[in-house]
């Protein structure tokens, strides 16, 4: 938390104008810490909706852009230009931004998924950053403090071997057709914005990168059954998955947008020779961890165990007072700034990366793929 | 409930000597409505326990058997013999008993699986029951009120078309290898007592009779994964299956014997178009229905709501005091003694019956054979 | 539990009839454990409901009373008359057959509160029993597994020195003014039959007598602050009391007949200076431990933790199968049948007795007294 | 939220150097809707702590003062001044601040309680604000946006009439005796700069805002029973109270920091005629509300219901993510900021004022008065 003296970092926007949802999500995450001030934004590709929602922003009207390449051109031409950049709009639209700034010598900051292609994903890798310009994914449930307390138990070797992993993430907001005019809907339900995949793409990867990142496994191959339950739809709204290990552990994946009643619930379940531990997103300031031959035990964020390091933690609050969404999401912003600083070595591994985002697309391909050939095992190296 | 004046139906018990777990659950199901009186017994194949066991129930000692070929001959011979009798040896000790007495004239309740083996099962559905003697399939989940309601609300068109089913059962207790000392453990990991399945057939199958009784879905297919992950352990201990139900709805099914912290996590999620329910066995008593767009609401075993008829849910208590395992086992026994005394043409089609059985062993070795052919989607059908 | 070979007692009830139903639980409480035979009743002092009750209950017809008096005379003079009765009557015919059946020496199962005066209380301790008739009163939650389980931890020495105890019992169905056709409502609303108190005589009671049960706390005097809600009501229907115990320790009593939402929520909070508790009636197969500077644990009925004694908790099935409120009411039952057998010195201390049925009508008066008196402090022994 | 083009309100703050907990939750409040600009301080009255405070913050060198009168002195004296100043230091050290900036038409943001004794909040409320400065309180708890949405729910009838207010805050943090080396601990349990209550004043005082904000009930009296469990602590660490509200509801206020097992368990039960609703800090996106006659509904955070405008509720995030302390505490800096800009007509009806700071007070002088009068109900306008 830059509450250090640090200098705030120079930030930019691509999209989020005036409306959108994950736009104002990712401004909120990087005011919590005060690590960066935004202060210039190629809001939307419509002119007046830029113009209005940088000024809403309070931007200085000369960095009000229309166009993100108009954007990287002159800001890197700055003396006072952006140092980083969010690109928050939908997912057909982060290859072209994410390219541009990194050649301009700009940290990014994208939503994920990376791309809304696996081939676009491949070709940002390929990439060359100008000056060591940083790449952020943000998988922003990768920044819960129990969720880093998670991994570190998995890691410490408090569950043993691993041997079964459950992950979920039911919603229920598209259970019915999609009003065309619901934006958030609309978009991603259509696969030429959102990509190859509906659910999967939108919550499976989120569920799945949860996964991959508290247990450290490597995945083998997935075995798929994707559905689109509502009419007309042309993308999956249902995705049940099979997932096989290397070393032996198993996984289910559940990811829906039709399960009445459930509104994000996410959940991870992973379970050792020695252990288990149970997480969900709507309530995660508790976490179940079981010793084998032992009661369960209900552990809280910043509450009285043994807990990892306080950065990798990133608590700002005692133990029993709630932190949620917006605070997790802070942190990959915060930990990010410190990466930019050259100070965040010990956190940067625990940052989602363009690696992540490259296997979640795999994941996304193979899962597909698997689904298509009537659930054949299917290893993300093969798509 | 027997408090009408009905006499007593007389009951034998075949297996359940001293020390055993299901024999004493059936007794108890069977004294807490008072339908039935326990009068004889062949308890264990060692005659000294069958003779112990016998007299700490009571039995007078003319009617304490060390054979069930035995007590089936001689009681059917007494004017005062029994009429039904209860099964609950291992799975491999189920089809003999089940045959004998049926053909003996005499009411079978046998634990679930109805058989070790599904040739078995077929074999005792042609089996030609003297004087329509009665047979129940103690899946005793299906006992529970709200599951009663459950199945009603979904059959009242409440959740509109079914569009996913989620069922599991995960348990922690085979985490370690199985202690030789430990009866219970011990035959449910002996493929020779057990049968094919380890945990798909011990707990796997209730959850899948359980999916079945409270959706009415009738399964297409099924596509697998087994694992045993205990070193040495013959049957699986941890089950993966992917569900297709004719019309269109989807599934999957987890049982687990290595789920650290669960004891019996027994869960049932369903969603259709127009809305979802949730239950636990672990807290039976309540139940979340939600219809879409309104708030998820808490129904409660016989609370506020316009329940189901008195019959089918046999409530005993008043909302708020909990009833659990036993009572819904005791479900079962009463209502199957209603049939038997002609009275339980209303209750009749709510009781576990042969087909359900017969239908638990094909979803078993479907699941087999599935998880053998590396996840191929295989029908029931073509077991 | 009675499958050790021991003979059944043989068992009366006094009150009960058909649509009572507090008898139909006491009914099936005896018989769940295989203890007791029914076999003679004063079910009703309507002559017919009392014969139709009976027969209902395959009672023999020269066995079916229509007084108590009556049964006690009879059944005392029969060489195979009941050893036991069962007395279920409301509050105010609980005096007059405790009495008599004692001076019969038969042993009393009397419905809690013992008595509905303090006097009628103090009376029944002055009563002779012949043959050392015994006495049991039903506070039927302290037969739950972890209600014991609590006591012992108590008692080990596991919170350390007590200091706050929470316990509250709110229900909702008397909201609104009682339907006179209700027969349980109406009772209960009745000061001639139900006794000086409302809310805090049906439920305040269970809730003191759980707290003392689990603590050992002595009180050292209540201050009470009792309202009626309902217009016309002539009983409280919520009750806030403050307890001070001696040694220190303070405490907290609501009841409440009047709180929409709450079914039947009995809980129970006790915290000590090294450690924690709490439980719920509603989900009494879990209850929370937290020991200072640890994570809270769950703890589960049967399950991983040194419990105690099985004698004494009397658990019948696997950690994860729920028992429920039937099952603890027919663990008194159950141990009274050991104690009445002459085997249950080490049970004995569990059971609810006369001592507690006076105390209990004891912080009746105080608390009524206190309330009238502006919620003066005052002491049991004032009353 | 000033995501509309409004100015930055410049803002200073009096305490909340390095190491402070209040203080930095102050400033993500202030910073997370972007309505404030830290732009001075007084961070300590240590100077070097001062300094190294508000370099850390980023502020300018000529900004960071040592004393708050002098801030007050040269902010107002500037053009570019604060126009706001948060107060995050020990209680005794509120009024100072208070008076000294209203009466430099400083608009104040107060940590509660507004001061460390009824005369002083009372003088506080002669205080003449200059230029129409405004007050905040910050009972951050009112932020909420379901408590928002219980106040209206309460509000608009759907209760009815209320009968039992059931109020707590339970913490362990004190549990055993006070490590001097805890600056938090310190203060709150030293009588000279925490003032007349421990837990009363720490935790009480806000539980028994929340209930009154909620309820919109008006206190008659109060009867108390404070203790000081640990050894050696002069103020109360466990605080029983009996309410008593105009028009004849009645409640029960518990506030313990010795509770095991509880870190923040603040929680408020409402129940009138019609329904009643319950709420917990600890997982605070979701609410019970329960019609008589209906099952228990799950209101979500800015879930399906017809909520409130989203005005008065200020969500940020779709349902199902969780929302937190941060966020709501952020809900009053940015209302407030709506108040100083002169659009704040309708949020300003909610946000915590100095007429509560000062009930706040009353109620816990109310409160200790009657503790030593052992339990007399005592009006809060009788001290």
């Amino acid at each position: 938390m830059a509450e250090n003296g640090a200098r705030r970092i120079r930030l930019g926007m691509v999209g989020g104008g005036t409306g959108a949802f994950i736009g104002a999500v990712h401004r909120i995450a990087a005011r919590i810490d005060g690590d960066y001030e935004l202060v210039a934004g190629a809001l939307s590709s419509n002119p007046e909706t830029a113009m209005e929602s940088g000024k809403n922003l309070r931007l200085a009207e000369d960095r009000i852009y229309t166009s993100y390449e108009d954007m990287a051109a002159k800001e890197s031409a700055r003396p006072d230009g952006i140092e980083a950049v969010a690109i928050v709009t939908p997912n057909h639209v982060h290859f072209g931004p994410a390219k541009t700034f990194l050649e301009a010598g700009i940290h990014v900051i994208c939503d994920k998924p990376v791309t809304s292609t696996l081939e676009d994903a491949r070709a940002l890798a390929e990439v060359q950053p100008k000056n060591g310009a940083k790449f952020l994914l943000t998988h922003n449930y990768t920044g819960f403090p129990l969720v880093r307390q998670a991994r570190e138990l998995v890691a410490s070797g408090a569950l043993g071997k691993l041997r079964v992993v459950q992950v979920e993430y039911p919603q229920e907001w598209l259970t019915e057709a999609t009003d065309p005019d619901n934006k958030q809907a609309a978009w991603r339900t259509d696969p030429k914005r959102s990509g190859a995949g509906g659910a999967i793409g939108d919550i499976g990867t989120h569920a799945y990168n949860l996964a991959r990142f508290v247990t450290g496994l490597t995945t083998e191959a997935v075995s798929a059954d994707l559905q689109s339950f509502v009419p007309g739809r042309e993308l999956d709204d249902n995705v049940h998955i099979l997932l096989r290990f290397e070393g032996g552990a198993r996984g289910m994946l559940w990811a829906s947008q039709v399960a009445v009643g459930n509104e994000n619930g996410l959940q991870l379940r992973v379970y050792g020779d020695k252990g288990g531990l149970e997480w969900r997103q709507d309530n995660p300031n508790y976490m179940w961890f079981t010793e084998f031959g032992k009661p369960k035990q209900l552990l809280t964020r910043g509450g009285s165990i043994s807990a990892p390091p306080a950065a990798s933690m990133n608590v700002r609050i005692p133990a029993g007072h709630p932190e949620g969404y917006l605070e997790a999401f802070a942190t990959l912003y915060s930990q990010f700034a410190q990466v930019i600083r050259g100070e965040g070595d010990d956190v940067a591994p625990l940052l989602p990366s363009l690696a992540d985002g490259i296997e979640g697309l795999e994941f996304i391909m193979a899962a597909v793929a698997s689904s298509k050939a009537d659930g054949k095992w299917t290893r993300l190296s093969d798509v």
